[in-house]
């Protein structure tokens, strides 16, 4: 295992002590391990929180400030956070209108966030949850019931907390929040496993002319294992399956993200880009929006995903509007 | 070899489609294959250029936007771009008042940048050009005499594009990139080998609990071959060097820049920040300013960089300008 790291062990806490100090204007980290925007609670403003396990960053703790996220919970890396990490983030952005949970489908998030979400309330917190669930690759996995949360989170996290920071109210963010997952697809691929540090070894095997379709963030298996093909081949079978989900149709405006996995550079996700618009404008589906970069990230997995969102004009004017986090600004 | 690419050949000119694609609103592409300010040229302001080998996205073309440079010349994979090129890009920059050259110190490309700037001269362009030379691994390498040109170059960048933008003069750019180059250090390190796709195998061997101190954007030779160690101990294997060298005392303000080479996942960065923070801070050393990410990279190759720029006023206010380009945005 070849890392920039201390211990596995100290790896979250040394990784949030280094956000803190690089990112001291946008946030805070308090314990239990929440990011927490700088300027939180701010009074009749909705907090907007999500978190998850850690070893996909900047997801979350990179969109915590104006515009997008209130608060992050990192876990362990790719263990959920603990309900009391939900909690205290949920209380330390509540400026008394309520405060939403943006949650990804993994069974261990819906359940420490549920029972955080329970205790918020207990507390006087009004609280609701929206599960992302986007990954068009494989209903269920090991670890979820369902699809699993993927791209889809980011675009979500941007949206509402853009309408968050205009003071939308927690029900409405919520819907919007709904409207964005019901209207968002996605599915990755990897070229080569990750290798989470407490394990020491990839977590899985895949041989040097191989690569994983449909994979999920965590290295869960995908729709198949095939032959390595070409960056227009790659595009192809992620983009046609997201297409015919939704589906999205001749005349759709969407917004087009292309998303490296952390060990991939920028300079292949370019290449995933440009077949991906070709494949769109063929079917007479516009990009209005796009994203290139790695924004939800599985370690130090090569590989790539797409994701697509519907977009209408009230999603690109969130999607437009000012943010201000280490990862994404405007 | 794995990677999201179809042939060798078609690489960088594919990665300029998408490019082109994704930031229609930034830039143009043209031939031969320049990356151009999409309202270049602007009348009255100096244009600024640099390019080099491709491999290193988003440098440069991904800092090609208002606030930073004009145009960049993107070569073949760790290939100097060709004097073409970068006449092209100087003529589509030309605003009438001169034309900068940031060059990093590589043999090839600053053989290529003198006889673009000759021809330029001839076509009646003013241009004046900026050597940098911030690794301090090495004095010289295969592919250099002197130090190499690396992070500085992506902070001389932002400085002196701001300035541009504020309409300085050229003679008054050239002075400022030279002071950036005066005041700032770098140095790399790779756990793995990059992988140039044309030649398909990694540009060297590596064992397993070795890493490369020194390491050199292309993969050349670092100064020395050591025992992986942990993040604490690379970091200050980097940092000490860099300070010890301009050298950087006590009561001194930096810019201090992590940075990923393509294939280290972002919460590695972090890691590495918080102890170069303590490092500093234990010298008297303070960060005024930072940058964390994959700013300049070697392809796939897994390792950090770490840049420090000492810091006045100016430059602090130069760095703080308005940037907007597909890499860097304020």
């Amino acid at each position: 295992m070849k890392k920039l790291i201390n211990t596995p062990e100290r790896l979250v806490d040394e990784e949030l002590a280094g956000m803190a100090l690089a990112h001291a204007d946008l946030i805070r980290v308090e314990e239990p391990n929440i990011i927490v925007r700088r300027d939180a609670p701010r009074k009749g403003k909705v907090g907007v929180i999500s978190g998850g396990g850690s070893g996909h960053e900047p997801m979350h703790g990179g969109f915590v400030g104006l515009g997008m996220l209130d608060a992050a919970c990192p876990g362990a890396v790719f263990t959920s956070p603990v309900p009391d990490q939900m909690l205290a983030a949920t209380k330390a952005v509540n400026g008394g209108v309520g405060v939403l949970h943006i949650v990804k489908n993994y069974t261990g998030d819906i359940m420490n966030f549920e029972i955080a979400a329970e205790l918020a309330g207990a507390a006087g917190i009004e609280v609701k949850s929206v599960v992302m669930a986007d990954d068009v690759a494989v209903k269920d996995s090991l670890w979820t019931a369902g699809r699993r949360g993927v791209g889809g989170t980011v675009l979500a996290e941007k949206i509402v907390g853009a309408a968050a920071e205009k003071n939308a109210d927690l029900a409405t963010l919520a819907a919007l929040c709904q409207k964005v997952q019901d209207n968002v697809r996605s599915m990755g691929m990897a070229l080569t496993s990750c290798t989470v540090p407490a394990a020491g070894k990839p977590t899985f095997e895949i041989g040097d002319d191989e690569m994983e379709i449909g994979v999920g963030i965590h290295g869960e298996p995908g729709r198949e294992r095939r032959k390595l093909a070409t960056a227009d081949e790659i595009t192809e079978a992620l983009a046609v399956p997201i297409i015919d989900d939704l589906p999205f149709k001749r005349g759709d405006r969407v917004l087009a993200f292309v998303n490296g996995l952390g060990g991939t550079p920028l300079i292949e996700l370019y290449v995933v880009y440009r077949k991906l618009a070709a494949i769109l404008d063929g079917r007479g589906i516009t990009i209005a929006r796009n994203l290139v970069g790695s924004y939800i990230t599985s370690l130090d997995m090569a590989g790539c995903s797409i994701t697509l969102l519907r977009l209408d004009d009230e999603l690109i004017r969130l999607w437009d509007a000012p943010v201000h986090t280490a990862a994404l600004r405007w």
